[in-house]
C-alpha cells in the first residue's frame, strides 16, 4: 500500500484562475516524499548532513482536475524503481475525502556527493534497504 | 529559432543545497512562454479576459546541471505541437552565457473555457495561427 | 490563550543561508490566521464566497532567529485590534518543542467587497463576534 | 534620487482573489535591493563568499493598491538608515507608468558572520561607504 501524506491547501497556493498553481505540486510531492523517508528512519535532514543529497533529475506531472483553496488533500507515494544511484517515486494526488485524482506523476532523485561536482554515488545501503522494504 | 527570455535567478529562489529549488523552473518557463504570447500580440491576460483559459495538463521536465543565486538565465522556447485543444510547448535553460543546458523539457497546456466545469474548447484561431507561425 | 498552529518547514522553504526565507513566513502566519477563522466557523472560502474579502494592508515582522528545514513550528495567534473594518492579528512563532521566539510580528486585514472598486466595508457581525470573543 | 528596479509580474505570483499574494512583494524588495548593491559593485553573492550574510531582521510594509498579473512594476530603493551593524532600505512599489503607490515600506537588514552562531558584525567598509554614497 501506498504512504499516505495529508496536506492542506494554502490561500497564497492559488492563482487567479482560482485553483492551485501547478508549480506548488512540486512542493507538495516533495513534502511528502521527505516525510515518508523520515517515516522510514532517514529524515532528509540527516542525510544532507551525511554529506550527500538527492537533488531531482527529472519529473512528470499529469493534472487531471482543479485543486482549490481549503482542500485537503491526500498524496500518495510509491517506490517506483531503484537504481544504483537514483530513486524514483510515483505520486497519485488526491482530494480528501473523494474520487478522482487530481495529479499523477513521478520524481526522479540522483545521490550524489554534496561537493561542487556533486559527483553520482550510490543510495546509502541502509536507506536503499528501507526504500525496497516498501516497494 | 526558438523564442527566447532572459531572467536572474533570485535569492529567494535559492534552497539550503545553495541551487534554485526545481518547482521554481515551472515559475521561469511560464515567464517564458507568456512572454512569448505577448510578443506574439496574445498577452495571457487578454486571452483569459476573453474567457479562455490554458492551465497546465502535463509538464516533463529533467535537470543536467544546478543554476545559481545570481545566474542570467535564458530560456529558449519552442512550439512542439499543436492540437485542436492544447499546446506543447518545448524548453531549454542555458546559464547566460555560457554552455551546456541546465534543464530541458515541454509544458502542455489544455485550452479551456473559464466556467466552472472548465470544458476543453479549440485554441482561439489567431492564436493558433500566430503559434503556427513560429513552428 | 492563543490560538496554536502547528506546521513542519518544507525544503523549498530554505534558502542558500541554509534557513527558512522571510518572505515564507507571510504563508506560515495566513495559514495560522485562516486556521484559526475556520476553528470559530468562518472560513476563509465562504466568507469570500459571501462576496467579502480580507486582503492583507500591513505587516510588521521582527525575525528573532532562524528555522530550518524539519523543524516543527508553532504559531501563535492573537486578535490584538479589531476595528469597523479591520482585524489585526497579532503573532509569534516557535520552534517545537523549545524555547525563545523566532519571529514576532503582526497582520492588518482590511475588510473590503470583492468587486473592481474594493470598498471597504465592516466585518459581517458574525466574525467580528466570534474574533471578539478570543481577545 | 531612488533607484529605480522594473519587473513584471509573473502568473504564478498571483492568487485566487486575482492580485499579486502580498507575500510576493518580500521577493521584489530582495529583487530590487540586491540590483541595487550590484550596481554599486557589491553583488551580494560575493558578500556572502566573503562570508558575511546580511539577513532581514525587520520589515514594515503597507499595501495601498493591489497589483495585477502582467503589471510591470517599479521598485524604488532608498537607504533610509546605516548602523553599525544594520542598514535599513526604504521602498516604494508602483506601477509602470502610472501614478499612485502599490505598496510603501522597509526592509532591515542585519550584518552577521556566517558561522552557526551568526554573530552581529560591522558592515564591511567598502559596503557602508558605497550605500552613504546614495543617501
Amino acid at each position: 500500500m501506498a504512504y499516505e501524506h495529508r496536506l492542506k491547501v494554502r490561500y497564497g497556493e492559488t492563482d487567479q484562475m482560482g485553483v492551485v498553481h501547478h508549480a506548488n505540486y512540486l512542493l507538495y510531492l516533495e513534502e511528502a516524499r521527505t516525510e515518508l523517508m523520515c517515516h522510514l528512519g532517514h529524515a532528509y535532514a540527516a542525510i544532507e548532513a551525511s554529506g550527500i543529497g538527492l537533488p531531482v533529475r527529472t519529473t512528470e506531472l499529469r493534472f487531471h482536475a482543479p485543486a482549490f483553496y481549503g482542500d485537503e488533500l491526500v498524496v500518495s507515494v510509491t517506490v517506483e524503481r531503484l537504481r544504483a544511484a537514483s530513486v524514483t517515486f510515483g505520486y497519485e494526488v488526491a482530494r480528501y475525502p473523494g474520487r478522482g485524482r487530481l495529479m499523477t506523476g513521478t520524481v526522479e532523485l540522483a545521490c550524489v556527493r554534496m561537493t561542487a561536482e556533486r559527483r553520482p554515488c550510490p543510495l546509502p545501503d541502509d536507506l536503499r534497504g528501507a526504500l525496497e522494504g516498501i516497494r
